[in-house]
């Protein structure tokens, strides 16, 4: 069996451990592993490579991929899905396994559709806003990424008694900023999922003030109120506190995967490779209820995860 | 309601945050925390404490424990038993919730058992290995901090074609060296729960050696085979390879807590005043499936922990 | 002898190392130590505290001040200074400590002209800006800081072929950003005192293009340039490349100090208090070709740091 | 000009950030570089490549030597420097550059005499015992990657009143220990240039005990008292303390690199290429008073380092 994997979404860290996994679990079956450069632009423009174990040896603990990555819009034409299902039969590729988000379970299913090939997505993202997934690769080391950066700014506004704003990836869900805020003791969670206006978090901020707590950290997902440099200014008016932003960006997907996400990578990518030797087609592998799973992955596509509640309250509960 | 809380076990990552999560949702439920110092010597020596909100704050990503705590062999006397009752009931005390692994739960049992007053336990432990229980307090930090050790030390086992015997902690058991050593890439998990000779591990490497890997990692659990000196010079003589070892030691109990263990330490903390809240006594409170669970302390320490094999399999199956 | 210690400037990683290191050492000479909270304000609010050997117990691996801090307008009035200098002869201070940059020289000088109280600067800065000093208290943090950062950004940027603008403090100097470009292995370190502009960096990075190196970093000093998303999009226009902006903000700031950090904070800070044993007055205490050295705050007031052109030009040389 | 690169001593972080200067210096003055695998055994066995300016992307963050390294006897026998000479001149190699301490400069200075090709070292050592060398590369982390494990051992002996002795590397020379020492705060350092006896570290343990002070830390260089475990028990009879020991090993050794010891890295590796380009033979290149310096490697060999007394006093000074 020819297995070809490709690491398409955004990066994240413990994929070049799911990679490592993916290549030695197919060897110890007998399968030949292709890595396919560049995500899925590698698959149009035939940028193929046989990896063996040894290839895969010493990145269990780097960030990014090996494999490289990139947007590709070629992707999401038929043309282009038609070229990517020509290379992959000349090189006789059997299954598919890829890498990535939600954009990637899309890409795949169309890839699958077009070529007849199967394929398995292993469920990485540092956003964690796959349905029915509790945790992909990459989130645990995003989520210890931030809160370290928090660690360190929670210095200066203890110092000075200012307040900041932290602003948090996550795209357009609060996965990642509940979980950091929670983990780094922040004052607030503003996340999409808890509408909260400007006016309520300065009411708050004041009553925080008055009981002597001067300080505080606002964690703020990207995707939630808009520009957290606005967000600042309209509450330094509104409270006459000293207020920062400081928007994470970038360091949150890079880095030396955490235990749990390269472990996870490992059981995932040991996973997917069996579900190609089951001809089990079309899943996504991902972590739930402790368990790892495989799910239909047209049914992920249609639905939309649930925020804990009850995490979203012991913020606040936790923040007197 | 009055709540003592106490650290009784061997410290872990994570245990002040938890200890800041009883305190404020305690406190957001009307109920009063009181410290005890130095575990359950504390108790005999009547070291108790008032702790408010104000008290916990700073305290969410410090190693250690803010209570202190201690080995003490008098409270497993029913002389010292006695006195810790008499203290409690004179300080008014209707709750005690404490934190430890296997020695904190049946002293805490115990205790009820000689007071009347109800206990709760959170798990809290680097070794992992309570029944029924996925996850404790502090395993994930002891786990990432052995794994980063492990990082270093492959940098001189690459660069001098060397093998490492490095020894993690985990008391009989092998839960903490099998998640290290998958998390690390390490050539072998030596653990009590898969015995194997030292002969069979000097023929692996030998193996190894012919197709080209002449650097390795084995990561053995202090429970498993003996001194990992004596095993060293056995295995250099049976091999002929350059052997040394690392005893990881201290660095695995203390530090900051990562994200993960300061997440279930809040989660765990606010489970256990709900159940004090809800009068639901002697339980012990941990991750299980990937949910908040409380679990019968006594059917708890009757039961024996299994190890995950297709974990401990996925070692040697990503290691080639 | 009495002593008052004051942390009045930005904060840097260190300042608590120096207020043991002060205390500690003041202590041993028999002489006591005032701590005045929140900076300068708090010589002008009477906020004096006593500090023991005690008390700055477990700080040396801390950040911010346990003094807290201020921007203080007030002290810049003769107003605020006489209060000051009211306030410190009440208390019957003999000799000041204030750690900081240039605002605390400038600061201090002031002070100890209108109240007759001789002074002692520690050079703690993050920016590294003081002349005739090599070294300050928190920049060896800072740029380790920033380093880690960067390490975390370049697995996204290689991964995507991508280039990276990343924003470093350093107040309207480039001593920050040419250390951390230097040991993040970037491209293109813009600084301040070697103007650059983008149609040049816009030249390099095609070049590099044509080679075969499709990624990198430029770090970029706060002062230099101007706005990084500008810099961003007239970049993205000259090259056609994917550009990506990252402002690391009060990261910088904040976080455990460095080993080198605090241990220049334990020499400085005991240096500081022989000046006073020795009634050597107004001076600034830092590292100087390797030694501690004091010299005469005036001097270094009036003076302007150089920044070393081998370095700069060292980082083009290996970004090759 | 031909270059030769050897990393020949003990591994130290910072060594492939020092071998990408030397091969991107070098290109930039027209040179070629030849990378010498396994060290000097690689100079008796012929394992040259050439390294290209791409051949060193990517490794400045990283631990190890990706020329890898090796013990080797043979090399120490006129047979041995023989051929190593014979290779080097059928290579075509003019000049020699090692990193290394004091056994690489004994080696190089016999190559260089019986091949009559000239040598630099550049001084690499995590030990920092070089004379005439105030800091080599790697020593900065080291002292980092000591701390940092320190800090944690501190939380367990701080939460149980604890006495710690760590063990530290340094051969058998005390500067990586003192180093140590100071940064963490510890109680004692114990070197080999300081004796002290057990007795007399029991006697302070007793009397910090009589003001309070019920936990400390003991840095004790390898190179000093001897056995730490007996150190413990004999210390554990005189004090009644609860004594534990933790040895740091060669998590020392590896590692990322800090900021400061890949910066001292890219200076070394430029000015042995200019040293090169200068035919200026047979120096050693180091940091001296915060300058980069080239000394002498003969005299360097027949000198001795001091320890910095002032700082040893220090340590007492500030753990009061």
């Amino acid at each position: 069996m020819n297995i070809a994997i490709i690491t398409s979404g955004g990066d994240a860290p413990g994929m070049n451990a799911a990679i490592r996994a993916v290549v030695r679990s197919a060897s110890g079956q007998g399968f030949k592993t292709l890595g396919v450069e560049k995500g899925f632009l590698g698959l149009i423009e035939n940028l193929f490579k046989l990896l063996t174990p040894r290839d895969v040896s010493g990145i269990i603990n780097t960030g990014g991929s090996i494999l490289k990555s990139s947007r590709c819009d070629l992707f999401k034409t038929p043309e282009g899905l038609e070229k990517a299902s020509e290379n992959l039969k000349s090189r006789r590729v059997d299954w598919v396994i890829t890498m990535g988000g939600d954009g990637s379970m899309r890409g795949a299913l169309s890839l699958s559709e077009v070529s007849g090939i199967p394929v398995t997505v292993i469920a990485s993202s540092i956003d964690n806003d796959i349905a029915g997934i509790d945790e992909t690769i990459g989130f645990d080391s995003a989520v210890n990424t931030a809160v370290q950066a928090i660690d360190k700014i929670r210095d200066t506004a203890v110092t000075y008694d200012r307040v900041f704003i932290v602003e948090v990836m996550g795209r357009n869900r609060g996965f990642l900023a509940l979980e950091v805020a929670l983990a780094s003791g922040a004052e607030f969670a503003v996340i999409p999922e808890h509408p909260i206006t400007v006016e309520e978090i300065a009411k708050r901020i004041k009553q925080m003030g008055e009981i002597g707590k001067r300080s505080s950290i606002i964690v703020k997902a990207e995707g939630a109120i808009g520009d957290p440099f606005q967000m600042a200014s309209k509450l330094r008016e509104l409270t006459g506190y000293d207020l920062r932003v400081t928007v994470l960006g970038y360091i949150q997907r890079g880095g030396v995967p955490t235990a749990r996400s390269r472990n996870l990578a490992c059981l995932f990518g040991k996973r997917a490779v069996e579900l190609a030797a089951e001809r089990k087609k079309n899943r996504i592998v991902g972590l739930k209820d402790g368990q790892v799973v495989d799910l239909n992955i047209r049914e992920v596509c249609e639905s939309i995860k649930k925020i804990d509640d009850e995490k979203y309250e012991l913020v606040s509960i936790l923040a007197i």
